[in-house]
């Protein structure tokens, strides 16, 4: 069960320096429209170029999905696969500044691009630290961060040994590729290594363990970070999971403003840990003890920001479209006193258009997103529905009663 | 000079029953993405096609020209003219209503997609009596609204007769396919008759006068009426023109409660009387002595509304698509106390790509939207910027600091 992965384990070089000195200027101005190429072409893509397009910009998608939501606002479309060398350097061609909306494209491919001369942001030293969480882990310790304790495991031995040293239950995570939940297995005492190992093929997968942390509160806040080192941060939210997917997202957090400001210095520490650039989302716990832990980083937009759209002056996404392309960012202020999202996921297997439609927008108030994913699976991302109010309880309530009608996929 | 143009001149026989009972019904609910066809690619159907992409629709455009700016956030694009019949059916057997951004559409073609069972809204009978502008005035009157005074004229002696009779100045304009004043002539007296006769070339154009309108303020509106015969109605606001075309939106507009009552019941009335359906714009006089007379009608989402993206609960656009779909209509409250519009217009040939776009963003509060139009021409609309504010002046200072570094065209 052994396998030797120490190159892995050691930490890339560019940690002690996540360049941001390295970070190209912005492209001096030209008049042609500004393009900027996306890999990936999900919803958050989708609406990163619904805002890039009111900027007047082009956007070019690669994403050989056939149901990419973002193929729709794109100007251009290459269906091809993102781990392909020769379509990245298609997009890359094609694009001022190369984006990314997901955390799973290999490092190494960007930097190839970036040995080519193309603008990759976030840089692909920033995305190696990230897109493994064991060393995106060790990057925000290295940098004084706190999180939750965890250590990489090779083996079922190590796996013990850790169990014993930061104690059961113990959070088995793949540390490359895994989102919503999936590439997580809780193992409540020594007994369930088998099974998670399998789950999870520790056989061929890189794992690693963290001690189960116990909290008060999930946090979230969206930190946007400039070309040019300067960055802004949203207000910090609470973020309501439920079988690991995002549910629902309350703005601000019901959180002292002590709390809210550690926890915001944090988020911005640990972006800059990084070397981030564009909007990141910062996942962290507020636990028993008061203390706040970080408990993941996005390198990109992310679900707990999408209240912004409406409720802020200036969103994640078109805050994201200003950073990577060299502008000044916007103001992250709350136009209402309160906000919240509620995800709408597939019930079921089926078509992507949901019955009830009428009923969602019937309710006052509620602003509703579909990505216009062609199919519907259960616990799949359709879209989200943001209502502001002046309590986040009106804004939750507005939401949720504007959810409950839709229905995604066939009744069985 | 004379040419007979009686049977134009002869009301149309649905100005009578102006098709509230005619209206089709919503769409059954399917499991397909609902398709939005939009006669006309600009700017108009662009922001529409956003609106409706959030709202998990797909839109077809048809446009022929090349630098049509809805083509990019259209799921299809049939690149040929609004005025080939059958390009007008493929549009119409790709979606499931027909919709238009312009009003120049011959609405006999419009009649023959309907005879084929297709859905067009807002209907042919609509566009009979609007797209004429004097069948259009005739029905306001008919209405019991108040209009400038005016006059069907077919030769210069007729011209002459108008002038005696409404009194100097007098405004000539063609009876259709005019926009942002191309179309109109001002005429101080009989000696500038020729002149703007050649000019608008009434040898071929249906043209008419109307009397000159001293007016205090030139109010608009925007009344979003559902397929159900259901509407509402946005804030009246100011607007201010420049050379015929508008030049900033000020909303609410400075008038007293019973002014802004008067003038809202008005704008329904006038969108009532002509079967509306959609999102419409009403322009109105408010006159020296108080009155309020309807200027002109627009079938369709209209400039005057811009700024309801950012300052309304739900914009004209996103109203609109659900009024045309058979959805519920939005909230059209204001979200803050003032907001402000100011149009973007093109200083010079060139690219469209305008110059000074970070000084433009470096303004707080301004939301800055370019159409991505290939080319910029002297005058021509290439985008707007929207600030809200805690009072018009402050919205409005925001949004011309904005709009000042940004320039369209070759510098000369």
């Amino acid at each position: 069960m052994v396998r030797s992965r120490n190159q892995m384990i050691q930490l890339p070089s560019a940690l002690e320096n996540p360049s941001l000195e390295t970070r190209p200027p912005a492209p001096a101005h030209s008049r042609k429209r500004p393009t900027l190429g996306i890999i990936g072409g999900g919803q958050l893509a989708r609406m990163t170029a619904q805002s890039a397009l009111s900027l007047g910009c082009d956007v070019v998608i690669l994403d050989d999905d056939a149901d990419a939501p973002a193929s729709t606002p794109a100007a251009r479309w290459i269906r091809k696969s993102a781990n392909d060398p020769a379509a990245l350097c298609e997009l890359a061609q094609a694009a001022d500044v190369v984006a990314l909306e997901n955390e799973f494209v290999d490092a190494a491919l960007l930097a190839e691009l970036e040995e080519r001369g193309h603008c990759v942001l976030p840089s692909a030293a920033t995305m190696r630290i990230v897109q493994d969480k064991f060393v995106q882990k060790t990057a925000l310790m290295t940098a004084g961060l706190q999180v939750p304790p965890f250590a990489a495991v090779d083996s079922r031995a190590e796996l013990i040994s850790a169990g014993e040293r930061l104690g059961w239950p113990l959070v088995l995570k793949k540390r490359r590729d895994g989102y919503d939940g999936k590439g997580n297995a809780t193992l409540h005492s020594a007994e369930d290594i088998d099974a998670a190992w399998e789950r999870l093929d520790g056989y061929r997968h890189a794992l690693y363990v963290e001690a189960f942390c116990s909290f008060q509160k999930e946090l979230a806040t969206i930190v946007t970070s400039s070309r040019d080192g300067s960055s802004v941060s949203y207000p910090l939210v609470e973020t309501v999971q439920r079988d690991h997917i995002c549910h629902t997202v309350a703005a601000p957090a019901s959180i002292s403003d002590a709390v809210a400001r550690t926890a915001g210095d944090i988020a911005r520490r640990a972006v800059e840990a990084v070397g981030g650039a564009g909007s990141f989302g910062v996942e962290m716990f507020l636990t028993e003890d008061g203390s706040v832990l970080v408990n993941e980083l996005a390198p990109r937009v992310h679900n707990s920001g999408h209240y912004t759209i409406e409720a802020c002056v200036c969103s994640q996404f078109e805050n994201h479209v200003r950073a990577i392309m060299g502008w000044p960012l916007g103001s992250t202020a709350m136009r209402a006193p309160a906000a919240a999202m509620v995800n709408l996921l597939g019930h079921a297997e089926g078509p992507g258009q949901p019955q009830g439609i009428a009923d969602c927008l019937a309710v006052a108030g509620a602003h509703l997103h579909l990505y216009g994913k062609a199919r519907s699976r259960p616990g799949r991302k359709m879209g989200h529905i943001t209502a502001l109010g002046s309590t986040v309880d009106e804004a939750l309530n507005i939401a949720t009663r504007a959810a409950a009608p839709l229905h995604f996929g066939n009744f069985s």
